[in-house]
């Protein structure tokens, strides 16, 4: 019996994940390396980040998800290096030697240069990242209500929203109905409806990737919630607690930065053509160049399909090229000689909400908004998220928030003690 | 109209929550405060330590409670000084003059004036030592995945569980069944059922407030499911990763402490008798000696009730006296000038778990233990837990849990930047 063929895969993102759940060969095994022991919902990370979703919620133990899978060992690790001459990847902990090497990295936040900003900003990557949103604003307003000095109550109930992507305008939209609203009933001294939620954009309009009717939707839908929307107000300076967009400074104990993300480190180290953002160029079947045996798949790659689309960095596209490398692979492995195919990105639409009741969504020429939009973004949503667990209990949660005006998860942990790290 | 009485309540665990929610009157009003912007189920945090409940799910913000409650300020605040004599409390932000004070700060960790032991276990008060612990054991099990090293595995698999209370007892069960049975479908490399679970006591036998049959039925339930057993093994060191028992060293990677408890430091400020454990000695009707204006309830009062029964620091010890006090005020603001009548603790019973199927339970004479006690444990507690949403949920993932076991919140959040603390 020939010796298995060693596939190793970085990240268990979208796109990882799904090479995984579709690729099995009996001559191939599999090793996935993720950081972090889950894999994340991504979409849903700014609920968790509002008080409406918990943690466990959106995020499932990858090790969970494939414990059936005989052929697949999961490692929590970080990948330091990848060689590909030497075909092999260094972790922290040991060094991985791969027959095939599937990179679905992800993206990560970045500052444009301005890398301090990080320190004074919190972006929306991650469980934990939303843990620390969740406790950044929550706290604020309790203290916010233990305080008489009035200035300092309205920089406490004041939160920036850097960026006004999908993500961005989803956060803001959740947390002005989150301080607007939600607080109205439970806060005595402070007004929350003297909060300020602002969505700063250096462009002309929120969400730029859909039509202008959409984004015009969007905006009047954020304006009518509350939020105060600074367009063409690129970002100058963040400093703590205080941020100068255009000519403006605002202080706010809050700013959440969804403004701009590259490519993970690492693909660096992958050969090829880089872009700005440091995604990779790769040939049309999803390899490196001069390099079959390496795909790199997701967002971190700049690559326009067979139809001449421009694939966007969004999870239905990393999950169709996940599906594409694992058929590719498997025909390799069953002995299949033909030519790999191209991929081909099927645009499945997109969609966004803003808060309640309110959402905008496009397929192709069909553009919904408002509430058809927004329940189809909740039915979306439920059915891809793993685990059918997770879909009854986010449900609940969903309805009754809904009912009751009262998202379900607005705890935070304080650490009890002054050794413990607040954030 | 004459200015209202401000009753100041000091804590929103068991016994402060119901004074609050039991005492109305309209020449009163309250502000009840808390270092936590949550009341937290106390009973169930062993289950988010362990992975099988999320955090909001056993926590329901103190303000969220008392929404409806006009005549409730709630702070999340901690207070710094007690003062008696000018009826007054000070809180880290402001100070509160009182007509009535209500002391229900519950217990901190005491570790027998061996304080550098806190630094090397983790305790179990709070959702962020909850986090804590779920983190440490799961990463543990992580990193033991990727090595090589047996000595070093070994460690990492180790679990050292101190005190054979009912806390105690109840994570030291849930663990075995996480680490033996959950993971043994999850890990390629480890053999979890290798992992040890080790619960340490210095008395003779396991939960010494119940009786010596049900303490017997409860460690032939531990040992069946691979608990280690150390009774009379009083606790001799404790530094990092390491900890002398008796004469035996162990080397655990996770060394958690439920050992023993104090009244929170603050309660030393009331004047009166104070035990070893900081536990004050209070009048028959809840009051502190001479200032009948000073109510202490909860695990921080020692206290022999009117049957003579030495009150024990339980949930629904606190409760009840929250509602005696309750009465007394109304009563005494209605004008009712007879004498107050003494606090009598009603025994309910007492149950503890001991992992899937498994409990003890004490209800005067009639001692159950196997699943008619888990079954009978299962429903009290959905039955106390604040929230119809909360019982939901918590039901869902317990039925789902049973039948497939698969408890569902198993993810932990590592930092993305080495420059956030891991824990």
């Amino acid at each position: 019996m020939p010796k298995k063929k060693h596939i190793v895969v970085l990240g268990a993102g979208f796109g990882g994940l799904t090479f995984t759940q579709k690729f099995r060969h009996p001559n191939a095994r599999i090793t996935i390396v993720d950081r972090q022991n889950h894999h994340l919902f991504q979409p849903l990370l700014y609920q968790v980040a509002t008080g409406g979703l918990a943690m466990p919620e959106i995020a499932e133990p990858v090790r969970t998800i494939l414990a059936k899978r005989n052929d697949v060992q999961v490692l929590m690790d970080s990948a330091r290096t990848i060689d590909v001459q030497q075909k092999k990847v260094e972790l922290t902990h040991q060094t991985l030697h791969y027959d095939y090497l599937v990179v679905a990295l992800g993206m990560v936040n970045s500052y444009f240069g301005n890398n301090e900003w990080a320190r004074h900003t919190i972006g929306l990557k991650s469980l934990n990242d939303a843990r620390r949103i969740r406790q950044r604003v929550l706290h604020a307003f309790e203290r916010a209500e233990a305080l008489q000095d009035e200035a300092e109550r309205q920089r406490l109930m004041t939160v920036v929203v850097v960026g006004a992507g999908p993500t961005g305008v989803e956060m803001a939209g959740a947390l002005s109905e989150l301080t607007k609203r939600v607080f109205k009933k439970d806060f005595r001294s402070i007004r929350p409806e003297q909060s300020r939620i602002i969505l700063v954009e250096a462009a002309d309009r929120v969400l730029t990737m859909y039509s202008k009717s959409s984004s015009a939707k969007a905006q009047a839908s954020l304006k009518r919630m509350g939020v105060e929307l600074k367009l063409n107000h690129p970002v100058e300076n963040i400093s703590q607690g205080c941020i100068t967009v255009g000519s403006e400074t605002i202080e706010a104990e809050s700013i959440i930065w969804t403004a701009g993300v590259e490519a993970n480190p690492l693909v660096k180290h992958l050969p090829g053509d880089h872009n700005r953002k440091g995604q990779v160029a790769i040939d049309p079947d999803c390899s490196i160049p001069e390099h079959p045996e390496v795909f790199a798949i997701g967002d971190i790659v700049d690559l326009t399909d067979a139809k001449g689309v421009h694939v966007p960095g969004v999870s239905p596209a990393a999950m169709q090229m996940g599906k594409h490398v694992a058929r590719i692979i498997h025909d390799e492995l069953e002995g299949q000689s033909s030519s790999r195919p191209a991929f081909t990105y099927l645009d499945k639409g997109s969609m966004a909400t803003i808060g309640r009741s309110s959402a905008v969504a496009e397929f192709g020429k069909f553009k919904f908004s408002g509430f058809p939009a927004w329940f189809l973004w909740l039915a979306v949503h439920l059915v891809f998220l793993i685990g059918f667990r997770n879909r009854l209990t986010v449900l609940i949660q969903w309805m009754y928030a809904y009912l009751k005006y009262r998202p379900g998860a607005r705890v935070f942990e304080k650490p009890d003690s002054p050794n413990q790290p607040v954030i």
